[in-house]
């Protein structure tokens, strides 16, 4: 029994409990912990002694990122996680309720986490095979594709939190029916749905992590808009990959979901042909099912509008297969990595995570209400991804990550 | 007139002065100046009063990496290095001498920066062509390399300091004969002979770097081994680019070579053809006259010996040219970022900057004194490499990277 009330549709229900980094316009950033409209506000938390050890998780708290609470390990971080359930779940209201709270509405939320690394997967087959149609239509779907998650390295200065807006990127572009590239602002702004893993774990250059062992390197969850512009990344990604067409920014939602708060939404992936070799084979379920949704709200109209619907059990490969692979030569992670999905594609055009994908390549432009269409974002345009899941009266709900395209 | 007596050929004259982090068994990482045999203890020169601000300076000398000092900014850092100079400049030995100078040979170098960001670009024409050859025989240089400074991000975790051992990486790779890949040891370990510069000065995410002002965010230039697993590479690398088969790790030389202390090896690259566009056109002298070695201490033997030597004149994109175009997007740069070369070959065998070139791929081994070859690198063998430049009696040397490969 809860003596808080939250709203019936909260995404931040007691079973959820993510943890983010925000202030209350004090210039204060700290850690807190989502409920309903609520924050739980963790070092006032910790000063309350509902931790122990009251200074030391004070100063943890107090930090402007999570890393250092993160890399506390899971002992602890679901310890924190449990203390902060157990305080909710009281029938009366304790006396440093109004202390230890924080109106969620009033908050400016701020990146959860410094970045070290950022690693970008592209574990969707749908996605692999709409983009591979267009990018080299012999070839859509590459041999190595089926073999192991294709992944690359990705820019992690550029990572911003919900709300940050993202101004257009120039360079270089092959304007129609020339060969040779202009220096320009891009033509095909795109987003890419996608979920993302933080790693909760540092791991010892040198030493994989064996693909059983994945879960307990991953500390939680988020939205990931991996913003594209189709046009510079078309000319640049030969022969070593993208480049300025991704790194000019990405998008996350603010609130971690911790990989516990998922588990009874844990289902079975694809069945995996060829069989992936040993390093890479795993046990029981290891998808998730999460509903995700793509709103846009066009710069010339104030009405948002859901473009798209997926779900992330859709992915092929899976968080603990990515974590096996990206370490079986040795490579070491960090606390605070960011590991995103790839671009989540469903199997029908409803279902697509990217204008290149519902546009084919921007051919069929998408229609809006009011007469309004788009082949890809204009400026002023608001993007929006949101993600949940539910299921026997339990809902999790990752909030959302927001981006407005600026000139 | 200095009163520290220095070899007459060492790397680290007068004129050079690089930056680095080391301790002296005492498990205390501090910064350090080389000078000769020597290296000045930054905290104990700030600690005498060298620098103004006794106290300031120690803490930022008494930190384990450059960050911190090098974030400072160009006004201060070359301020620190004149200081420094001087010092060394006087008629007689200082009564601090012995307070503030370490054997260099007793010391044990860091990782000098912290990197939160690296990139590799793919700058060598030579390079470019002899590998497209052999991962693409139809179409060595692709269309876009003349346009622009190819790159890709790299993984900045498994960066370590020369003279830290490498563990051969495992991965998927396919053997002779076979569609269909196997878990393996790489087949086919290489290094590649780089030099990375060290960004110095932060930019503001969607602001463009303009290519006049990019010396100013460039701190200095180190050596970089970007080891290379080309089995793994081949089979992965499409379409995203290198990820697992470069990923296990990359070795940087200690010291770093202050931009200021390069001025007098300023050279002109080659002719550009086709002219870049506007936003990489640049004036002046952008290339530097560096020459560099590669030499291999075969597991099997303990004899070194050169197998290459290379010049970064040979460079055909400028560092410069690489900073504008990566921040033409408005991507930001981070103090500590590495951004390197792309391996260093030159027009003829004996100059090729990886074992990959100069066996053809494995088919034509090099041959070492005693009866000893190599297709790819084997386990014991050590990697060394070097560089120097010189011109009117001015030295300048940035020591070695050096790696030694293990089971």
């Amino acid at each position: 029994m809860m003596w808080l009330s939250v709203p019936a549709d909260t995404d931040f229900s007691i079973h959820n409990l993510p943890f983010g980094i925000f202030h209350t316009g004090d210039g204060r950033p700290r850690a807190g912990v989502a409920i309903g409209d609520h924050i739980v506000d963790l070092p006032a938390a910790a000063d309350a002694g509902l931790f122990g050890k009251p200074r030391f998780f004070k100063k943890v708290f107090g930090q402007n990122t999570l890393n250092e609470f993160i890399g506390l390990g899971k002992p602890v971080t679901n310890r924190i996680r449990r203390k902060v359930q157990e305080w909710l779940l009281q029938p009366e209201a304790p006396a440093n309720a109004a202390q230890l709270l924080c109106d969620r509405r009033g908050a400016t939320m701020l990146m959860p986490v410094s970045v070290p690394n950022y690693t970008d997967f592209y574990s969707s087959i749908e996605h692999a095979t709409n983009v591979g149609k267009m990018f080299r239509p012999d070839n859509p779907l590459l041999p190595n594709w089926r073999w192991l998650p294709v992944g690359y390295h990705g820019r992690a200065s550029s990572i911003v939190v919900s709300g940050t807006s993202m101004r257009r990127p120039w360079g270089q572009i092959i304007p129609q029916g020339r060969e040779t590239p202009v220096y320009a602002p891009t033509q095909q702004l795109d987003f890419e749905l996608e979920m993302a893993f933080v790693i909760g774990k540092n791991s010892e250059l040198g030493q994989p992590i064996p693909i059983d062992k994945a879960d307990e390197y991953i500390f939680g969850l988020l939205l990931f808009n991996d913003w594209s512009a189709r046009d510079i990344q078309r000319w640049e990604y030969v022969p070593l990959g993208p480049f300025l067409g991704k790194n000019f920014g990405s998008s996350v939602s603010p609130w971690i979901v911790p990989l516990e708060a998922l588990k009874p939404f844990r289902v079975k992936g694809p069945k995996q042909t060829p069989a992936p070799l040993e390093y890479l084979q795993q046990k029981g379920r290891q998808q998730y099912d999460i509903d995700l949704e793509v709103a846009i709200t066009p710069g010339n109209s104030g009405q948002e509008t859901v473009i798209s619907r997926s779900n992330t059990r859709y992915l092929y490969w899976s968080m603990a297969q990515q974590l096996a692979h990206h370490t079986v030569n040795g490579c070491n992670v960090q606390v605070g990595d960011l590991m995103a999905s790839g671009t989540i594609s469903g199997p029908i055009p409803g279902s697509y995570g990217s204008l290149l994908e519902m546009t084919l390549g921007g051919k069929e432009p998408i229609l809006l209400p009011g007469g309004i269409s788009r082949a890809f974002l204009e400026d002023g345009d608001i993007l929006t991804l949101r993600g949940r899941a539910e299921k026997d009266g339990v809902r999790i709900g990752f909030g959302e990550v927001t981006g407005w395209i600026s000139k």
